[in-house]
């Protein structure tokens, strides 16, 4: 399977214009045979956790995700987006969705660990471990930008059968390390795909890496890109995953009777 | 502090050789100034699981040991080495201990990750978590080669408070990706010092890829071998894993009310 990762700055608050760069990427990835396009985190919305909590009407979440759908069903392409969400606390989630080429939702995420003290004023935490979905024959999955630096989150999505874990990042520039050592590792450890969207430019106050990545289960990178504006291309299977896994089976050999008491007894 | 990290080929069942390489780079080291050497997993009789299994003398290990700690006494420096140890099932562990520059026993550790056929059919797996002592002024904690490709296993440390995790290992050639990738991404994700100490060389029907690395806590290499003997040097310190923290806290941010949860819920 072609799966494309677009990186690209999106204008706070300016849904418009960020669907018009959604939509141009996902004619551009179907064109060329991609069956997926990862979009960054919070795209459509823009990453400004502060004025989405003050200025963003949750009445149009709805719409946006109406034109999403329209989007991926017009283009015939899967499609990962992220956007705000309700929670359960009256607050809101920073959330994933990931829509089959018919624009069904067929897996949502929210964001387990929060970055920082914007998005804790803004959002809620959620709890939920990654679920796993069939598409196109891959088992795959959903994290949301700081997730993926902790070990445990890809852990907990291959435990449950990932093959390809799907990434919206919102990453600033200086931390280079995460998408090329960070992923690299959480695709090596657990031998799964990794693709990692980032933002691109400047958005409210942030400037970002860009630095968009896609790794395979050997840890090697299939696609890395620069500071600008890009859409990346690699293939993505199952028998690499398998392949990885056979040669040393990292899955099978965690002590994972051992891990929850090693964990609770550090608290 | 600084740490010194032999790179070195051993001669399977000569444990006078192998003691003298490891007497040679401790007066190095020492004369270097290093507070501690690492050495590589085995080295005093050798990486040969099966024939240490079938030919090994389990009554020559305290005299091993007594000569070890002789090293470090008569040098002055802090040594990390790894042997076969007695288990609980009357079968035997592989071991690390590191000593004081006065030769006194800080810390054991026993491998819980065994790899391959060959470890397992020779040797008994270990339960226990990494514990953490001071050393010099750092917190410090051993784990064994394959233990370190887990994240579990430098999340038990670094969650007990390690500052510095020292790891004798036997890698073969074509894991590049284990030094390069993998303990870059423990020392990043659990900001802690990792020293990784490798086999250079054949022993016994296995080349070894040498390529041993002392990574920091923001996870950049602090030193790094080819694939010959190599003794390297690095400065050590508590102020860059405190830096490392206090930008991105990971340790903190971790939600390990969940993580317990989520392992056992996908078993």
């Amino acid at each position: 399977m072609l799966l494309s990762v677009l990186q690209a700055n999106a204008v706070v608050l300016d849904v418009d214009a960020n669907l018009e760069t959604i939509d141009s990427a996902a004619q551009r990835a179907a064109a060329a045979g991609s069956a997926l396009l990862l979009t960054p985190e919070l795209f459509p919305v823009g990453y400004a956790p502060l004025r989405l909590h003050s200025e963003f009407d949750p009445a149009a979440l709805p719409g946006i995700r109406q034109r999403l759908a329209g989007i991926a069903r017009t283009r015939g392409i899967g499609l990962v987006y992220s956007l705000p969400a309700p929670a359960a606390d009256g607050g809101w989630h920073i959330s994933a969705t990931l829509l089959d080429a018919h624009g069904a939702v067929l897996l949502d995420y929210n964001k387990v660990h929060l970055f920082g003290g914007e998005e804790r004023n803004a959002f809620s935490a959620a709890q939920v471990a990654p679920a796993v979905v069939d598409f196109n024959g891959i088992k795959t999955s959903l994290l949301i930008c700081y997730d993926v630096e902790f070990p445990e989150t890809v852990r907990a999505a291959a435990t449950r059968g990932a093959e390809l874990v799907l990434v919206p990042t919102a990453l600033s520039k200086g931390f280079e390390s995460v998408p090329q050592v960070l992923i690299r590792a959480r695709a090596l450890e657990s031998q799964v795909n990794v693709a990692y969207a980032n933002h691109s430019g400047h958005e409210e106050g942030c400037d970002f890496l860009g630095g968009s990545v896609i790794a395979g289960p050997d840890g090697a990178l299939l696609a890395a890109a620069g500071n600008g504006p890009a859409l990346l291309f690699a293939g993505i299977g199952t028998d690499t995953v398998r392949a990885a896994r056979e040669e040393v089976p990292y899955l099978r050999d965690r002590r994972s009777e051992l891990y929850g008491e090693w964990e609770n007894l550090s608290q």
